[in-house]
């Protein structure tokens, strides 16, 4: 079942749309708001001008600049693409030119930080309306993006006490127009969901892979060469982006410590019942995370097919 | 690149070949050993009438029986492809049907034990020469195998001291044949290196779709919605089979403690590292790892596409 976006819409969602920081996600939106002509003018404001040449190259915006108080000068929506750790910053630079009525949302995986980094720097009658598409790959950059990204994807809104209603509507609207089901939810409750279902996965990816790489007893190529029983799939996730990663686990850091501190505590019971042959404990656990696994494939979040490193429909 | 098998050989390898198991593994032994003609002969054995009954409808064995020792009768090559817990008791069964100068060999994802398991029950001049064909899928049973699994995959032998260096050399080749590169190393090495490679990384993504499952703040339902952040990875791994990972973990159990004790000072080093702030610490190991990825993509062991839990060439 390919993915396939719907078509354009008759009159733009928005007039002028913003996207600060055109990598895989704000690239993203910028094909998929084209294609779906979700917007009025599309403008790319990027901090490097070799993004903004790129961007051009792809011809995925209408203007382009890397002053970002000029390019959101009139936009109606403004959305942050970029890290979660440089949200207040880049807030703070395009404040002089937000006008007021409009709309910001962003993208960070993380929202309880974002919402307190960006709020301070949005004058009165702005409205700040979070989001988080759940939706990636371990690529970046504006190469990396794809207009079906989005498709039959979840997006979390995670809009503030007392935020407008209408603005919340039409974040809604743009992100469903791509494809997306969206959630509302708290950022406090977001940011717990995240750090089981994102965050510690991709920490403990980085760490099985960094502690392998280590082993005075095992050499670093026969990890590569043997990684075919399983450790390849942690090392898809463990090249990711840097930087990404680092301020997910630095502004999320509660809600990870308190998960990791979970996953500890379960492994130290696997840890005794290897160590003692229970093996009926280990049976138990391995037959129940299966249900888990069903219920994901039957929801469209993962298909079905083996993976086994190879281009899928080879066989 | 479509993986593809040669042309069948114009003279089979070993005359009569018996698979006991005719699983994941031992099914696509059969086809593939079929496809190209390495066997005059093969025989399926199996305990479930069941399992049988679909072989012959598949047609990928000459014979088919659930009696091990008349099975393996006049077998040159004789496979054991069970459960690595089950290997001693299969050996026994089969040892009066044993023909003197036959090859016994395995498929088991641990190698001490089963050399431990099955040389006592071997008579004399039967040569046991231990493998691992390092691939597979999260799927099991007849219905899942098919012929070019271990093609472009590493299969490790890990002949005893003293073994017969020609029976080493024949197994070598039928592995070859099917597409695998061979390489031959210690049980004891084997052991630790797919500790490493494969049965950590298995109980880790295991353990953390229990946790996830087993959370009060988060419900299973949203860990299924929002599995596309990464988790959904981990809950395909954690969706093998419950008897043959409980087995691995009871049968390695020393080289799977010992990598997990590694594992954890490393977690706790992360841990630290957020609790404290230390971006530097993070950026670090996050950079470090997508070097080990590079390496595997460059040594064709995954494929280089972003996974986003669609079919591959959806786009
Ligand atoms: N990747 C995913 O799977 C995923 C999924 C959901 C949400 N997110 C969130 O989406 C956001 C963007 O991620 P991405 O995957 O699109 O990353 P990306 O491809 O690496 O792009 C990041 C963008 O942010 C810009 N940027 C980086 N640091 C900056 C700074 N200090 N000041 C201003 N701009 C800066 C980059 O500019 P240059 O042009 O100079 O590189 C680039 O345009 C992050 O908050 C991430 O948490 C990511
Ligand atoms: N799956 C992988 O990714 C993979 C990769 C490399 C090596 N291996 C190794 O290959 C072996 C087989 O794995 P698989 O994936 O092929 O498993 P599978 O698809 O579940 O098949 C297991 C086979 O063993 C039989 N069996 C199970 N318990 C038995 C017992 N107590 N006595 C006799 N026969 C028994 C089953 O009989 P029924 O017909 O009654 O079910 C079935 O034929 C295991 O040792 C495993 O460690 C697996």
């Amino acid at each position: 079942m390919p993915e396939r976006l719907g078509p354009p819409r008759a009159t733009p969602l928005f007039g002028r749309v913003a996207l600060i920081g055109l990598g895989l996600i704000g690239s993203s939106i910028a094909r998929a708001a084209r294609h779906l002509q979700l917007a009025g003018t599309i403008v790319a404001v990027d901090r490097s001008e070799e993004t903004l040449a790129r961007v051009r190259e792809l011809g995925i915006a209408d203007e382009v600049t890397a002053d970002a108080a000029a390019g959101v000068k009139d936009a109606d929506l403004v959305i942050l693409c970029v890290p979660v750790g440089a949200c207040g910053s880049v807030a703070e630079a395009m404040r002089p030119g937000l006008k007021p009525g409009s709309i910001v949302s962003d993208v960070g995986s993380v929202k309880k930080s974002v919402l307190a980094q960006v709020e301070p720097h949005l004058p009165e009658g702005v409205h700040f309306v979070p989001a988080h598409p759940v939706a990636g790959t371990e690529h970046s950059g504006p190469d990396a993006g794809f207009s079906t990204l989005f498709h039959n994807r979840w997006c979390i809104l995670t809009p503030p006490d007392g935020a407008d209603e209408a603005a919340v509507e039409r974040v809604r609207e743009f992100w469903a127009s791509m494809g997306s089901n969206v959630e509302i939810m708290s950022a406090q409750h977001h940011d717990l969901v995240l750090a089981i279902t994102s965050h510690v996965p991709h920490l403990i990816a980085y760490n099985i892979v960094g502690t392998a790489a280590d082993l005075e007893t095992v050499t670093q190529s026969e990890v590569i060469k043997f990684s075919a029983g399983g450790f390849r799939d942690f090392t898809r996730i463990a090249a990711s982006d840097p930087t990404m990663w680092r301020d997910i686990f630095l502004h999320n850091r509660e809600a990870v410590l308190e998960m990791l501190g979970r996953l500890n505590e379960d492994i130290a019971y696997l840890a005794r019942a290897i160590r003692w042959g229970e093996g009926d404990k280990l049976f138990e656990l391995f037959t129940r995370t299966r249900a888990i696994r069903r219920g994901i494939i039957s929801e469209g979040q993962d298909a079905p097919d083996p993976d086994f490193g190879r281009r899928r429909g080879d066989q």
